[in-house]
């Protein structure tokens, strides 16, 4: 690791790199000395920078979020069209999430429910607006029916992407995420598509497999 | 009000009349002794069939809910497709719902909590045997897609009916239950439905109006 000598980019390298152990060996195993250790740098360097570790759990968060925003956006400007958008987007976040240790969501709901329920709120973790450009190019692109209730149809969306995250509800954990998505998420998109865009799912969603 | 005189008819009245006072005036304002002297009946006729006000409403509600499937149940056996059906069972709880005091539905959650926890697994007041009766026979009918999963497909259901029903969530209390009603409920319809069964839908969804 080479060094680094500039405020702000210590930061970003200590968000950088907790990050990749968080979502690595979990939260609760890193502790601050594990973290610093790790990095080659002090425990004080850290704390000269995030006063506590939810404060730097937080920081970790938004910033892969924001880098995630970034992509999502970029995936839009370059799909032929928002159906394999959206499958492009879909089929990154599941593998984000799959190279993540199980043991990180679980310390983050149980040891940082702070931070968590901070970011449970619209604008944070759940992004409204990949969705809505999304929809937005789609009915553009005349994929998407032109009579849909854009806000309407991104909230329910995310109530749907709601029931893959969290084993409390009517669907979890009794079925996979594979035969959830093609049976909740599939017949939604394909209820407010334009014949153009249902056989756009059809030809795409081989996408995620 | 006729003298009823065997005790088996006598328990079932007070249901019966509990109930629709439960549904006009709340449940809180309505105490044993209103009940009873509504009912011209003794405070004591009531308890040696109900040991306590969370018994008499956990009864209530059974029976209605008994009486509304039978309905519903018949409602599908008249009905010239599952199209047809879902949205009349839809109407007719629509406008169970809406003669109701919302005094009841506060009252419910606030002062019987432990009878409105109880209700709450499925089986009980959400009732999947109805969606289920639907989906089997839209299915046979060919209104809807033979690849759908049943039992995925009600568990959504019965998810997207959960957001008119209370205010935690991202939908509510910002939208009508119309709007909501034509943005979620029929796009995922539509998206289970073949093409005949799509045309049913635009022909039959004007009885909600």
């Amino acid at each position: 690791m080479a060094e680094i000598s500039i405020p702000v980019e210590v930061r970003e390298r200590i968000i950088i790199e907790s990050g990749a152990m968080f979502g690595k060996y979990g939260i609760r195993s890193m502790t601050m000395d594990a973290l610093a250790e790790e990095m080659g740098i002090s425990k004080r360097t850290i704390y000269e920078r995030f006063k506590d570790k939810d404060t730097l759990l937080l920081e970790v968060i938004r910033y892969f979020k924001t880098r995630t925003t970034e992509e999502a956006h970029a995936i839009i400007e370059e799909s032929s069209n928002a159906i394999e958008a959206m499958f492009r987007i879909m089929k990154m976040t599941i593998s984000q999430i799959e190279q993540m240790n199980p043991a990180f969501f679980n310390d983050f709901k149980k040891y940082h429910a702070r931070v968590y329920k901070q970011l449970a709120g619209p604008g944070e973790i759940r992004d409204f607006s990949i969705t809505l450009k999304i929809l937005e190019t789609g009915v553009e692109q005349k994929v998407f029916r032109n009579d849909i209730h854009i806000d309407i149809v991104n909230r329910t969306l995310h109530t749907l992407f709601g029931l893959f995250g969290h084993e409390d509800n009517l669907l979890q954990p009794k079925y996979h995420r594979r035969e959830m998505f093609e049976h909740i998420i599939i017949p939604y998109y394909r209820g407010i598509s334009t014949p153009k865009g249902q056989a756009l799912l059809e030809e795409f969603k081989g996408i995620l497999d």
